[in-house]
């Protein structure tokens, strides 16, 4: 289904190359102040051509919201939103009609569903997560009068990576650079590999670290909906990410329990915390409070700048010229992805853990 | 909420200490033969007690079914199912009523539910993922018949991995050995390492690798619901998980998009496949047909054999003298959990899948 | 919720008097030719202004598709549509801003919200049905390749009623007059009333009754989903319906069970079927192909326009002068709902039942 | 789905001579102190055997809570429940093994599910509404804390019917006869004509009226979730239900707008209510403080302690001996499960509702 969520649930719509991307945000709490700007301000962080490093398309992405607000203000119903198409390259694409690109989906959705609109990958396309973005935009200002903030930034791109952990970085300094990576230094090195990795019409991966402060204590399911568990398969919903890790995640697989267990400690006024937090801000799959922080690996995304040999729909051998405008490295644009993407699922297990009692 | 699924979907019940584990099965498919001797035997390579270097805690663990066979066949409606809970030395846990446990669930239930049954650690226990067995030894009867496969394996304890590509090596070794490691020089590796751990009154972490073959191509949706994503919720709902990678993973954001494309071939009878499998068998969040891997990443459990400093619930400091019969390392034992986990996520793609087309 | 159906899931967005109206259609089967010409001819059956006994407001009520379609065909992604709102007299609603009309959903709103869009009746509004009618039309395209089709008519308008044999009249009579009642000189009658009634500034209720055809064997679940369960709870949910009964219904309570029962007869051929059908079509939540029949029941909807006393949200008397232009009976215009309800639940129950075997 | 709820989630299983019959009540608010005796007692009233116009099984059917409670309160996790079948005269069904019974779900489970228990009627038994009960008893313990109260009565059995308007009658009096009808006279007639009905080995149906008091204002959701929706859907899916009103239901049709408008008022604390109730407690799919009153008609069960011809599951004519003990009429056994349906379908809004605000 193209739905997230129990309670604050966003539905996505949308084909790449359609009249419009767009969605419904339902659940949505009532009563909140929405400034629609900063709803546009992460659609810009998004949007192509923002930078050298980046696809030149020139999408304009201007989000329009068609329901649920009223005089500024969320009123409990449902928000539909859309974000019309421009700038369509269609006949960029008439190539790929009967092709299928190696490592992208036009195989896999002609299987299953016997057509495909293979327009910029249609339904397949990275276009769909504007409406994340959208929608996490929502989430965020619910989340903010809360007290919960996100945060997120590129810590890897190929080899090249910055410290494991996330407290030795200003959060301010993350906007300051093109590759959104918050060691100015570090980030001049990866801008200087992707622009290499461009010039040869190739691509490169890399990690997205994503941190949650201020989370209430409680917030998730003890079995199937631990809180990592949601965030992981949010976070693995994006287009190009192949693993997730939160806390010590698979460095902590070769250490000793004693070395990773979080101690208890109580303040003057009471209140209980840890003084380490190997575990990421969640205990049986539940917020503690602490912050959580979590890595997100992207592959090298597939559609490569030069001639590449693979197969029509027949089966039969062809030589594919990729066209269009790519970006060779997905990360510096999939930073406020993953930010919407955990707003949506915290704003919802936040609704659903006060529904524990009466 | 306690279920996993959209159409087969499974609901679990059941804490350490209770009457009972329990669960139920809905949208199994009718007709299905199933082999109860397979269920148990599923149950008991989760069982403890079974080697020295799990923990000696004698439970039986033997399956109930209640409903939804007849003469030995699905019927097409909820089996329910419990597994009665037997020695149980409630008494061992008797000090921690009102101690919280570091890096354990007591404190973040304790903060949700205003409550918790301590004995065993309740419903955070993993004895909660006996009921995921129990559904996943039915799932696995089905998709059999579906030519669908599954198998897992220990591939990492503390620093002793074996080599990531998994075609070196033969599933029928894995029950060769307790630690379920299909090379078995490694395997005794790992085992001694387990014994040190264990006798210096602490825990290791490790990886699992899980690999799905035979499924057919066209299973798992485009947008958040991407096979991988599900995949993912599911191995990361499972207790002490903190990571999860399938195909290339973490290790694919250091390579370029030309090392990593998956090129497609034609056989003579006009068959598509790939000449490589970097994608992990799923491409766009949909299957491809091709072998999915995937790495599961389990930390170092909290439960350590010595005095530790904790907390009570007053935030008062005290000393846990953990009691009761743990694992040093819960690899050995989260095998069959994993390819549980896998059948149950493999099967409701499956059906979901058939509501594509009328 | 905003949203219906498990695997055909409609979701729908939109006030009265917002930018539009609209939905997803998530679910929707692969590879099915769409007259989208026969979509907009529902909405121009629902629409306002149609005739003289119903709202003379002016709205055309345009659909725009804007996903999930390509070349004339679905492609299985969601489709994604909106109906600007034209014609808005936003300022016929301004007397109310502050005003519980009473009787709507004024008060119950602000209960719960806090706030409301009170133009137009806000989300509470009939103009959601558009989207209903929408998602209906595209399901009911589905669902005649199967060979199953749907019809309703207005059966009772206040004390005037045909006969509850349905066998005895006519579908293609239906669209002959504008009450949408087969039985031409009945029709007449009820005509008459509405006119009467219009005419007196008040309003006035009846029945519409739908009859589905040829649905197959097995649609519906035997528990909480019984295929009439479900039925009745989308037609319970179109505005101002206030009863649902299918089958004998509310009649067959005075009779003995030797006078209902199904009779089952085999013809020549083996084929199985009832001589008689007072199961309406359903037995044991679960269709056996018989004509499925049920009544609805529509309350007078509360807008009179005429002065009414009530009070405003500081709970002082005031009266109200309904200014709009409103429907002195919702009947004619209930029929495409109704029948785009039905559609919706019919196609979920067969996409679902597609997931019985493997 | 064998589901029903969104937060306050119950799932049943079992068969009617299978091991036992169950469930898994999910989403539980935590720290509601539970007397389980009162669980018992609405089973006990469920219960077959009670009295001598309903059926003399003897079925003890005792309940076991095997999870989700601690010290005599809710947890917060799911509680799993099972009651076990005796008294099963399995050998009573052997003849319908392979014949279909009129108007039962014999053939319509065959023809879903290609195969079915056909022992007291299966999965298809009106003993999966003790699951139901249970569900219902604990559900309506939270909503006491709440102020909500529900009761309900058989206001109809064939043709004798007592009056519509509920706030005639003391609930107290509903328990003083084996009818359960508030109005003792006429409970004699209705007993009567069960006697004889029973002796004729022929079967009744009626109405049951239900009323829920002290519903806070705001529950039910606008669209398809209307509170009287999911009701409507809670009552249908009970066995033998046939149709549901709700407020003035199917005899307000006839009424003019004007005689049916529930006027506001306001007292001298500034409390809003309103002077009449036509509504039925809700307005716009949502509570509106007032009393909700429904009533559900029941059929006449379809087995018949007489002769009755009917088919094989090869299309022969065979003739049916129904043997078992049954029912004449299920009115007075209903009215526990319509009570407890509606205790679940309250207690979900409920809690629902508490996510509306942040």
């Amino acid at each position: 289904m193209n739905s997230i969520g129990q309670i604050f649930r966003v539905t996505t719509f949308g084909e790449s190359h359609g009249a419009a991307i767009g969605g419904v945000i339902d659940g949505m709490p009532a009563n909140i102040t929405i400034d629609l700007n900063r709803v546009q301000q992460e659609l810009d962080r998004r949007r192509p051509g923002q930078s050298a490093i980046v696809t030149q398309r020139n999408e304009k992405d201007r989000v329009k919201i068609l329901s649920g607000l009223f005089e500024g203000k969320t009123t409990g119903t449902p928000i539909g939103f859309i974000v019309e198409n421009g700038d369509q390259h269609s006949n960029d694409y008439e190539n790929i009609r009967s092709t299928f690109r190696p490592s992208h989906a036009d195989y896999t959705y002609t299987s299953k569903y016997s057509l495909r609109d293979h327009r910029g990958g249609g339904r397949s396309s990275a276009r769909e997560t504007i409406s994340r973005v959208v929608a996490g935009a929502f989430a965020r200002q619910a989340l903010e009068q809360l007290g919960v903030t996100i945060y997120a930034y590129t810590s890897q791109v190929g080899h090249i990576a910055i410290d494991r952990d996330y407290t030795k970085y200003d959060p301010a300094m993350i906007e300051t650079n093109a590759v959104r990576c918050p060691d100015s230094e570090v980030a001049a090195l990866m801008h200087n590999l992707i622009s290499e990795v461009k010039a040869d019409g190739d691509t490169i991966g890399g990690v997205i670290t994503c941190i949650v402060k201020g989370t209430p204590t409680g917030l998730g399911d003890p079995a199937f909906d631990k809180l990592h568990a949601r965030l992981g398969a949010a976070m693995l919903s994006i287009n190009a990410v192949k693993g997730f890790e939160y806390g010590m995640g698979f460095d902590g697989v070769g250490r000793r329990g004693s070395e990773m267990i979080d101690h208890f400690t109580t303040d003057s006024n009471g209140n209980i915390s840890t003084t380490t937090n190997y575990s990421g801000g969640i205990q049986g799959g539940i917020s503690n409070g602490n912050d959580i922080y979590m890595r997100i690996a992207f592959k090298p995304v597939a559609t490569l700048l030069k001639e590449v040999e693979t197969i029509n729909d027949k089966g039969e051998p062809t030589i594919l010229h990729a066209r269009g405008r790519h970006d060779p490295c997905v990360l510096p644009r999939a930073v406020p992805i993953v930010e919407a993407m955990a707003a949506i699922v915290l704003l919802d297990a936040y609704l659903l853990n006060k529904t524990v009692h009466i």
